[in-house]
């Protein structure tokens, strides 16, 4: 018997109204180490949580939701936060020490005391040993994993790169409203937060830790009609060939279960519902450019499936338990 | 010169922010027989036009949208309201009787003193003479210019009749919220509103004037993840064959300038954006059994289309004045 | 140790190249109690399968699809067929007879011989004896799981009812080149195969078997803009009411690992990517109308689904192993 | 009476079983100005106009549409070639010099003799004293209309500019089969062609013009899962701030029918089923970096509309005759 399965941990989950609280519930249903001890919500406090999400069932589905407060948890090993930016600050600073926490959302993305959590960068050793857990954003966990073999080796200069990201309209939580309704974002793309999203200065300051300098990037983030998936394009001046990029990244990555180095530009959709990640490139030597693409499903890679990996290595088991899913093709 | 176009009328579009409004709106901006002079809107007023609807420009996208009362109506020759059920009753009720005014939305349907606006079925001259017409549901404007040649014919029973209908989201207004939201109902069919939807005695009502006779139904509305567009798949018993069905419908519709009938099921995408509805039959005489369907843009001939089509009539111009659009394909 | 996990059993997938051999190869390479030891595609033999299903990783993906013969095939304990219809019955008539064969396409539904695969239906140890089993059509599982209790229990007439059934594109096949474009099937909703179509014969013979004489049904199926999913709304005439209605299938499926009776009309969406179905009842006992829904992934309790679920019987193993996916939401 | 109007110009299409070359039917159905004369396509011919496209009624849909031959044409005014490239040189050089010529696709926009027929950028007189017209591709549609005002200022370097667009499924063309299947491309998002697609050498051909100095750039299409609509969002060096940017593109525009600059980002949807173009800017003077947006319908000002507008000048007609269209919102 393995040490990690001597008793499941107790995990509690706090935003279960959203999408990504919604995604860990369901990734956590059927993950063979963890109970869920302890499922908050705003906006479906006091509902059953099988109501909500007719897909579960079993001891999960029957529990209710709770309306969220540090000073009613219950006894954890762990718990998730993942709410809107702006509103896990203040609890997070109530929580004891001793909680393991990870917070999924942006809050603590550039707070001391805090380990950035994408695991491929940071390094799982480095996660493992953590208390405070600031997962990546969406973007950024795309775009990183894309980029981080070249910067890291220096391949690629760390100033002037850009980023062109697509993401499904998951990305933008349940409570947007009839601004992204059906019929307003369905045959539809656009750019928005124009040299103004919160995830470049977040990338930026990844990126520089890689390169040992200051980078520098532009970031335009895109709504595609889809609902989940999210495809980061990364421009960046270089003088290597496709080959030597691909081979680069293949070695960054040969330890890691969740990323994948493909020669054929990966689709958004290749890993959809699970915790991969897909990274491929593509560069003209002469030119001196180099295309690197990064594909999460914005919900697993981008968000729930990364905050379990990260808890499997904050609580001892292997890194990929109750990851094991297999994507939708079609 | 034409007497209709001695001077363009004036006419006012209440509940320009909802998707049906705007859509009066895009099909008056290029009508050579009006100019919309009142334009109002409760969530967008005092914003212009044109920042609502950036596809339009010219003197329609400069107007400034209104906030509605009675009292501070311009001078006008014919009103639309577009507004959700319930909310048009007691503002019709104090509109100057001289006043021409369309109801676009429920109120109104089952009123004395307001003719049904389905062109088709209740006749242009019965329109042409009113001064306030109800326009019809968007379901029924499709299941009953399917099943109307039938049942006026008496070739189908008016009893037992089932209508299966399947619409786009824009179906449900602008103001869905989360409900409609994109991630919600993409990728997925449901019904809705089983057995108590309104449209199931609008329908009826419809129904048993044609037969003369009371009839019934089964209404069944399902939503589709398309933003436009509504199939209605109606079953009647009857002992009439496919060719007879077909010829029967024609007839019925020889001089109706938008119902075509086709030999092929009809595509709810057919008559997108336009005013047109696509009819279309098969029937199994042993079986006794016949299958209608109908479909229309539910903005178009379901809302809007059907709505200007009975304001060229109202304001005595030709019947397609403005209306001769054609559908993207695709 | 339980006695069917003393050794992986060898399985084969013929037609892996389509949508629901795909599928059974995305269930089975997590299964924990079965090994692909042969996958047969015609238009990707020679070709890897982990070239084919990127998101696939593992032994099963790096196996080479084999042409399909009957005369080369490795030693197996079951062999699925999932062949377009009326390529497997040749091909099945040449398997050793000890060789037990899962046909989920549609030449064996009618065939003497062949188990009707619709476990709830037919019954899970019917289904374990058997050596050749026909899986039901994709329509058929989820009208006959949605009408089952009622139709066996003889509360409602078998005759006279109406399946209006709407499913996502998957369900037409890989093959289906331009006509199931995106271009020419979003935003669009369309009836097809009108009073023709094989399902109804296959439903017929079934609620035939369920009611102890002859039924008789219309049968339409839709096709939706979506991936995946598939609605059946069934209109059947009886007296009884909701609240029995429900009753009677929560009583019926009470056993039923998979199924799940809803008071709320169920989305197409809640089973995707797994084997659960969802069904619910609205009846009006007024007006003699009962309406059965029935919701399924249509690759998933549809086709691959439900072979998984049978191999599971027929090789001596629980019911659900390998099927304990969690659908994401959204 | 205008001098255009004095007889309906003859004109034919070759390729109307394409996506694009049935959208100039589309548009040509309405047009006060010319009649189709001639419509030729290689998979639809034979059959009736009307019969492949529901949507067109009257003259133009009891067309049968013809197999092209360049021996066999009728008397015409002007000539629409809308055929995949590679297929159009052959019979473009067979066609007599008196006759005018469109090439919508993309044969030639590298050959001397042919005007390249962005309007905007080439001018109208310059396309209206020409008999052979190369219309742009609908990426350099897009993208040129944005940075057209800025590079043609001079004020962002005509060097490492970088071109990442989005388009709708419709630009694939309707011959795509499978690959483009509904199941394949919905819920998904990709690049393709990196470094190597046509519409870059085109591009850079069309930018060298504007700076009057060799331009580079780096262009990564990309498909989103909708039916039509493109947006290139341009990436490229220059110490203006959005406000010049935005300035400089009203004055560049201020006499462009077609052209609209806005201030927020556009949407690809705005503009969808015309001939219109949005356009808007972003800009950093601190880090030397500009962002221009441009949206067209890839069928509209990316192809079909823009040979309309073309047709329009080379027949001395006014420019946005039959042009009047209003795009749908939603």
């Amino acid at each position: 018997m393995n040490d990690w399965d001597a008793r499941p941990r107790r995990v509690g989950v706090v935003g279960v109204s959203g999408y990504g609280g919604g995604e860990i519930l369901r990734l956590l249903a059927r993950h063979p180490g963890v109970e869920v001890a302890y499922a908050a919500g705003e906006s479906s406090a006091g509902r059953r949580v099988g109501e909500f999400y007719p897909g579960l069932s079993g001891p999960i589905a029957s529990q209710t939701i709770q309306s969220f407060g540090t000073s009613s948890l219950p006894e954890l090993d762990l718990l998730f936060l993942s709410l809107p930016t702006g509103q896990s600050r203040t609890a997070a600073a109530e929580l004891p020490r001793e909680l393991k926490v990870i917070d999924v959302g942006g809050d603590h993305r550039f707070v001391d005391g805090w380990t950035y959590g994408l695991t491929e960068v940071t390094g799982a050793t480095a996660i493992a040993v953590s208390s405070r857990v600031a997962d990546p954003g969406c973007f950024p966990s795309a775009a990183l994993l894309a980029l981080a073999p070249l910067v890291c080796a220096g391949l690629v200069e760390a100033t002037g790169i850009v980023v062109d990201a697509k993401t499904g309209i998951s990305g933008a939580g349940r409570g947007g409203g009839s601004t992204f309704g059906f019929a307003e974002v369905n045959e539809d793309v656009a750019a928005y937060s124009l040299l103004k999203h919160p995830h470049q200065p977040e990338m930026r300051q990844a990126l520089s830790r890689m390169a040992g300098q200051p980078a520098s990037l532009v970031f335009t983030p895109h709504l595609v009609p889809m609902t989940r998936g999210l495809l980061a394009t990364c421009y960046a001046r270089g003088s290597i060939g496709t080959e030597q990029a691909l081979k680069t990244a293949r070695d960054f990555y040969a330890e890691a279960p969740f990323v994948r180095v493909t020669e054929k530009p990966p689709h958004s959709r290749w890993p959809q519902g699970t915790n991969l990640a897909f990274v491929s490139y593509a560069a003209d030597s002469d030119a001196g450019v180099v295309i690197a693409l990064g594909a999460v499903d914005n919900l697993g890679k981008g968000a729930a499936g990364q905050a379990v990996q990260n808890m499997n290595l904050l609580l001892g088991m292997p890194e990929t338990l109750g990851l094991d899913l297999v994507p939708m093709q079609p």
